[in-house]
């Protein structure tokens, strides 16, 4: 069941908004979260809609993780922004030959990841039908006092990239039961001077093409750099995929590390604690480059998410 | 294809939700929209999720007109807490085989009913997947500086109840180009003296009983007073469908009409530049009860919405 994210995705949504609404709010069209009105400069949201056969599988996987997904997804929104949750919405097309309980699991799984990270489900609507399960949450999440949200857009020639974890391979369970890196994402942005920052959800080359073009900039990744931010599930995924660790690294979708911009001012001990895990830096040429040990570069295509459970 | 609202629908919903999460909200549990968070008392928010097959028939109706209700049904809902709609996310699963430009009409609808009533469209999420389309809008609404959201729960015995327009037969065309009583609602409540509102979305007398069980009160409906309620729409369609006038206006949902509770004081000259149809009242005994001209009773028992279009 193959998507198209590049025709149908985030991409064509943001462009045919921004054709026909002024953008006049905190946060602009084509970030993770929206700015919701000029009276509540802080406040953000966004939604996200899940389907059984694409983003999980009811026969496969718990209602419980389905719900915990659904929920963390738009929590890792949130930490892109480097805003908190405050408070969330679920609603739910429900396939109707769906046991009893499974809507209880489900709503369970939504409630209890929300609750986790601090954001407790307001309100919501269940309906029922004879196709699969679809489930969309919607998340409010407030800028700290006194900071911004992160943007995309602040990249400069020069800064460094960083991601908050390793990557790759994350079919293999990571997936499922996302951790969205709220709590890091705040502590980042009181800590270091972001100049961007965007969830790891589609792959590292395309999320990062991502902030390089609403930055303006280009990207060159380094390979031995991105050695040490190659995840385990990688790895393993690598042995039986016939692509690289670093491939599944660059590639793989649903990672839900943050990957962010900082100036190059940036002092690295400031940066360790946050167990920040460098991988390049921005230019000034358009496009993405990888550059190996030896020196040599290679121009790098935009490639990840596609439809998968 | 046959729902389930008592099982699955709002009320379960509403039902698993309050057992599990404690409520301290601007709006409580159940009522159309629910408070986001203490720092923003007078922000409310809810999501409505729209299915093909259930809610509108693609291969029927026009998708702008699909977008415009998709939209319109969440400003219903803002309305019936008297509250401004502010702005709105859209979430899509499109049925993959859908023409190019099916995606852009819908999103056109959503938008430009937004647009109408002054809720300008965010942000969003579109997907696309091999089942029929499903369409999940989320609205921000906020309560005028001073006033208080309209609920379900403050009706008390003796209050007289109205609608803002007649009822019944809304399958005829006004079930898709909803028309939500946005700016009819916020003059309603600068006007009078509020005690309890809702939004016909599921049908009078299901509707009704929801404000007389949120309110601990019964309600008296008047056969005489609802014959001025009935929709031109009700009448017709009671040719054909073997139920009458009276019935339609009572049990067809998606009247998107406003039901209301005000106090007996109300000075029915200031009701009716409102455009206020009075059709009953409340009662200490629980149930609803229909009395018709000569005086004599009968219990009425709520019915109304079944999935339908």
């Amino acid at each position: 069941m193959p998507g198209n994210p590049v025709d149908r995705g985030e991409r064509a949504f943001v462009a045919r908004l921004a054709r026909v609404i002024p953008d006049r709010r905190a946060a602009p069209f084509g970030d993770d979260m929206a700015g919701i009105d000029d009276a509540y400069a802080d406040l953000l949201w966004s939604c996200d809609m899940l389907m059984d056969g694409v983003d999980f599988r009811a026969g496969e996987h718990a209602w419980r993780d389905i719900g915990w997904k659904a929920m963390a997804v738009n929590l890792s929104d949130a930490a892109a922004m480097a805003a908190r949750p405050v408070a969330a919405l679920c609603a739910i097309a429900l396939a109707e030959q769906l046991p009893a309980n499974a809507a209880d699991e489900l709503l369970d799984g939504v409630r209890s990841c929300g609750e986790h990270y601090g954001c407790p489900l307001t309100g919501g609507d269940t309906n029922s039908w004879r196709f699969p399960t679809v489930i969309c949450v919607s998340v409010a999440a407030r800028v700290p006092a006194g900071a911004r949200p992160a943007l995309r857009s602040g990249a400069r020639p020069g800064d460094r990239l960083f991601v908050t974890g390793p990557l790759g391979g994350s079919i293999l369970g990571r997936h499922l039961r996302v951790r969205p890196r709220v709590a890091e994402a705040l502590e980042i942005a009181r800590t270091i001077d972001l100049a961007a920052m965007i969830d790891i959800s589609d792959g590292l080359s395309i999320d990062l093409s991502r902030i390089c073009d609403a930055s303006g900039v280009g990207a060159e990744l380094s390979t031995p750099l991105l050695e040490r931010a190659i995840h385990d599930d990688a790895r393993v995924l690598a042995r039986s995929s016939g692509r690289s660790p670093l491939d599944h690294a660059m590639s793989d979708g649903e990672d839900f590390e943050l990957l962010l911009a900082a100036r190059s001012t940036l002092d690295i001990e400031v940066a360790r604690p946050l167990g920040l895990i460098e991988i390049g830096q921005c230019v000034i040429e358009a496009g993405l480059t990888l550059r190996a040990a030896d020196g040599s570069a290679a121009p790098l295509s935009p490639s990840g998410w596609e439809h998968r459970v």
